[in-house]
């Protein structure tokens, strides 16, 4: 039963959160005249010698006071006496594994905010770098149309900057304070909830108590946007798996992100793009966790949300790690210019630039424009050239109208300068959009 | 290959928001010059056609075309010819699909929010009505303190508010026009997607091209959302099966979501709220599904996201039947107020309140009252009577001090009339509340 | 880059199997003539000396050595120099981490097989004492039949059953052996991969070395079936929830098993039962986990596949946990005969034997018969008392054939002692039960 | 309520399986004398004819039936009069539920077993093909071994064989019959159920009338090794995408199996592979959702297993379509064996065998032996060249053992022919595999 029941093995990460807490809820209980000054004193000072005791390794932790809170409790009660017996009044375990486990999942956002925030200047700075760097743009990992280096990177600059959105929204969404809700249904004594939220730094305290102490709804939102970004973070190391395997040989990561082999001492394996693409599932795991753990509870508190802690720290935990590895992979890796140019000319990438110049200057409809490129196309790789190689015969074979100005606009330097619709590939737009991004990194 | 490939069995359910796009874009293609206003016109009526044709049930559709976007072009093209092979100048089916996905999932929101209100109001009417109706708080499943059935009902009333605020979130991240990306690299075309984007209601166009068509985290974040609300759901829907279960006899359910049983004639079984609690799995198990699906794709458009629709489609409809059944239910059901009131006063529910009237009165330490309190409950017991049916005697013989007054606080109804901090039981306390909600939701 | 790629902090779980794996290498190696009896001689004492200084903890674990294959490697040649860097002959860290993993899965098979017939014992016990203790079978929550006590714990014993079956079946499936298949390729020294395989309990080497170090299907398995145990233990767990409560009350579980709350004393709250119940949420977690990581992996071995220990460590650990707390709360369990029968009479539970008594007696068609207690059951109702209080009378008017011999079918103990059916609820058919599986479990 | 409740929506599709059971169901009521043998006769007939009706598409499906079970019956009694009526004596809705759900899984579990063996067969035939074509072997996606397409393949086939080994232990386990536990409890009507169970091709009645309607396990088994099997499928459909990308080259996909763009004609985009690898997400999801829904769900049955049926229906058709599609690719697609040669060279990828060469040859321990091949490999690095290009003076400054006869070792082909330990890559074990698994498929 022990084994099952204990939580301090894991719950002490919480040690930070537990005393701030205690510290608000004291110094509210001094304000309201439950607790003298005398006491709130001694309550500061057992807690800050508490914190000491943890920080440096001292504290005596004991797994048959079960939690964080009963053995801070108890160590305090030890230390000085009838305050600490006191500083419980008003409030119940379950207000405040709720108020321990929101701050603690505040504190992970923030500090994951800062590393998603570093993760984009970081690409940022690669995308500005290579805004003209031609490379192949993919659908189906096939090259579709010639693209650049930068705005690539900077997709997922979009994309990074939506996590941030989304773990603000839910850092929003939850500041509000348990604290106060007592075991359920609030309390009769003369407590300021306002001021304890204030203290805290919540917006305001929650608005019933019921809902304080059996909601996780947060922390399953604070999961899925952990999920989401992971999953964002994945792509990037799918590519860098491909980017650095020798047949794209698009770009080289140092010793630093790769290993060798035990056996084959010449590889240089991504081990760190893997490891962050495979962190995407325990992340996910934990999002299913905590959704299977909550499915079907009746109110309020039950003791099988405290299995919400584990996956909160590992996900949390996990993606730092992973957000870490890939700025690093980021400011590190050197991509091969000239590889990538050369091979964003692969697969006739310029076709669609050739119908484009076929609905544009002979106003053919674009399914016809698109029938007559198909013909074209078809006849270049039986001659096994590319599109700009075919001649000018050869061409208007297929459309009489077709003059020498369509081999303009058959280059990938081409394709890509011409994309300058809003968002398109086209530098000016790359550079633009990377000064736009790094002023509100600022 | 074509049925796996074909998806015009699911997708034809995004016609009106195929239809919609391609007239935003038809009316823009007019606008910067591409289309002629006859071909705008020709256009405009052909897909009004079309849109009846569909709505009439006579529109024939082909799964040779595959999908939606190709069923409607080339209807559109047999009937006005030419001006339907221009229609789709400067867009690809890769941004009309991100188009489509995400007016879809917008639109959903929407429906979704309008009932997400629904529940809520009637959760508010009956929580106002039973306001003072005290029952059993629950930790546990066990009784712990008395509560009212109005507070009760509001903790959902709660959740449901960050529902509504997380799909509203999700909807304004996700705002944004992909309309224009074209393929991947967006185009040389001189189209207008601020145009576009302001027609079809959004905030502005994405701002990168890869990242318009290869992204879909606004939709695993929307099922993520509805993940969260089906979860809500389904702890209510359990409350239901435990209310209408004959030994709590908490509540009655009218036929009208309940069943009898094909054996057993007299049986109300809660198949309404059964059905509720179990959609919160095949949710789950969209949100897992996309979230696989997604994990490591390369960028930018992969034929993988077309399995993203099914599951949002499910998920969405999913959601709308659980909130149309718990709405319904919440109207429906009748709580037995003297069972309610009964069943409060089970397990010793008002012992915080002597714990509390110990410190507070007598000013005992917190932990000192808990352990008095902890020897009259046992003695309690141990006469098989409740705490308010203890002798003055036996309680002054655990702690001298207690006097007559004590017994004002043992009934429930003193209880929760008691607990007056801010978002805590007290029947004041919930008309305030539900008046503050009702507000909100006019 | 240490910090997301070593894996030092977990997988010295697995020093035991990696010894045991060197062991049987060094072995083979001494054997087919590419180690002397002596290099042989220094490798067995020398890894005999390194799993005795990790049992005292006394040894130098190295996160820069990464892993346990590393750190246990290095410190052999540092004791026993030169045929310390022999022994990774004809082997790699490929097949090594395969090897691992595989035996330390087959470990935990092991022990939770033992665990499990554990805890069926402790049912079938259990249901023998209770064979006819008569409680209601629910269906939807709602008393449908009466059942006994004894027939409701052996349906759990049969799925527990079918989940020792599963577990032996992953065993078989995966008890061959991966050593031998080197980094992917096998190799050209002549090992005998037979012979280790032998040496190591397994059935048979592996068939295809690229299939040895690429697959983890078997730990996806074994985490299925640890999830499909973990659900059924999270079934009982809901009902031992929900028959502590004290509107149901039809068990009792000791201190042992419940845990009193901070602020309600007398409060016996079954936190065991609500932990095994949420345990399920990890496992599945620790599915979806692998499913994700695994999902499109190319061949063969990626880093990736690190990701797969901490899922399947915690997986096991945690149905372990479930497990023993089960079989303690099933030890424990103090059944409230009365009260169990007293509840079996709710519902009009005895419904379905007066219809299959009008069937069998008046050969009434079923759908008949059915409509005609119906309208018994709501005559009852309406009466506020039981079917077997209705009067003859009141039988005859709603069916003139009904005879006096109806009432001896309309007890619960009559309801059971009828349902002879193989499988049915029938006292003898539950001792029958019991002792079958009593003996395969001897 | 109705639009949540109905299943006949897509219940309908077990149509088959309700008759199969009605039939034997009805021939027992005969033999053990409940119906008549005429009675029997006329249910007979009339289900032949419901049959009938519902193959041609006649049957007038009705939604206020609910479910496929009462629109049969409800028909049959319209067809038969009373007779029909006496079809459910002695079983009940649960158990006929039970029994059509078990009924179609073991149907879905013969069909994917032949499907799988079909994916095997193709994989087997261009095994044996291709035992010799040198390849790449991968790990990290670094070529690291040249190994062979056939061993590659057979890989394939060695996971596939244990999936359907899985299957055929699920269709074992779950190969007990149901029906005859009637609601829950069984009944008191003398049935025969090991004469229907036999008739049914079960190999036994369920033990235990409880467990026969509460038990969802089976459904959880068969959606896991679906997941499992579609995991392997979005490997080899993973490594589809990338052999068809243009800078790997190594597989060429006919148009049966590729699309192109709507926007870029010569693209063939393998959307049937991308496809296949994206299945996975759904059947992990149907997998999910019903962990989800069975988890804490106390005995019996509940209204929440009626959501089991769409994830199993909807995970057979995606596995379905996914081994369809992958056994049409391995027949389809053209390896480019010169370019797999060729792409085997790259990386030193025969370091590994020059590592051997020292350890057999000169008896250098193995960690020695690697010492000097990555001096060597970094040497080739700075010259540009391959191992084999270097010259001997070259390899004895490294070693002044080495001699001419180490570059016997250093081609692919002699790397891959070596590799002669149990499971290694050389083409005899290839063709010896390939043997011995085609004679086992037939």
């Amino acid at each position: 039963m022990q084994a099952i029941n204990a939580s301090i093995g894991f719950d002490r990460k919480m040690w930070r959160q537990d005393i701030r807490g205690s510290l608000a809820h004291a110094a509210m209980l001094h304000h309201v005249g439950i607790l003298t000054a005398a006491e709130e004193a001694a309550i500061r000072d057992g807690l800050a010698a508490i914190g000491h005791e943890i920080e440096e390794g001292s504290f005596p932790f004991s797994e048959a006071l079960e939690d964080i809170h009963m053995n801070v409790e108890a160590r305090l009660t030890e230390r000085i006496g009838e305050p600490g017996k006191r500083l419980h009044t008003g409030r119940s375990r379950n207000d405040q594994v709720a108020l321990d486990v929101r701050l603690w999942v505040r504190d992970a956002i923030d500090g994951l905010d800062g590393q998603i925030a570093d993760c984009m200047a970081a690409l940022v700075d690669r995308a500005e770098e290579h805004a003209a760097s031609v490379m192949p743009g993919f659908t189906h990992l096939q090259p579709a149309q010639p693209t650049t280096f930068g705005h690539h990177l900077l997709a997922y600059v979009e994309m990074l900057g939506r996590d941030r959105s989304r773990l603000a929204d839910c850092r929003a969404r939850m500041n509000e304070s348990p604290l106060g809700a007592a075991a359920l249904c609030g309390t009769g004594f003369p407590i300021d909830r306002h001021m304890t939220a204030t203290a805290l730094g919540f917006d305001a305290p929650m608005r019933n108590s019921l809902d304080a102490v059996a909601s996780r709804d947060y922390a399953i939102e604070f999961l899925s946007a952990c999920a989401i970004c992971a999953t964002h973070l994945s792509r990037l190391a799918e590519e860098m798996v491909l980017w650095t395997n020798p047949y794209f040989g698009f770009v080289k990561l140092s010793d630093a992100f790769t290993t060798g082999s035990s056996i084959m001492p010449q590889k240089r394996n991504p081990d760190a793009a893997e490891l962050v693409r495979a962190k995407t599932g325990r992340i996910n795991g934990s999002l299913v966790g905590l959704l299977t753990v909550m499915k079907g509870l009746p109110m309020t508190y039950g003791k099988d949300m405290q299995e919400d802690k584990e996956g909160l720290f590992d996900a949390a935990e996990s993606l730092a790690l992973g957000l870490a590895a890939t700025a690093g992979m980021v400011r590190d890796m050197k991509p091969d210019v000239a590889r990538l140019r050369e091979a964003s000319r692969a697969g006739f990438s310029t076709a669609t630039d050739l119908a484009d110049w076929l609905v544009r200057e002979l106003r053919l409809p674009f399914r016809d424009a698109h029938h007559i490129t198909g013909r074209l196309v078809a006849e270049a790789e039986r001659q096994g050239c590319d599109l700009p190689e075919l001649s000018l015969a050869t061409m208007q074979a297929a459309h009489p109208g077709i003059t020498m100005d369509v081999f303009s606009v058959l280059s990938v330097e081409a394709s890509v300068a011409s994309r300058t619709s809003f968002g398109g590939t086209a530098p000016v737009n790359v550079r633009r959009a990377a000064a736009w991004w790094r002023e509100r990194l600022a």
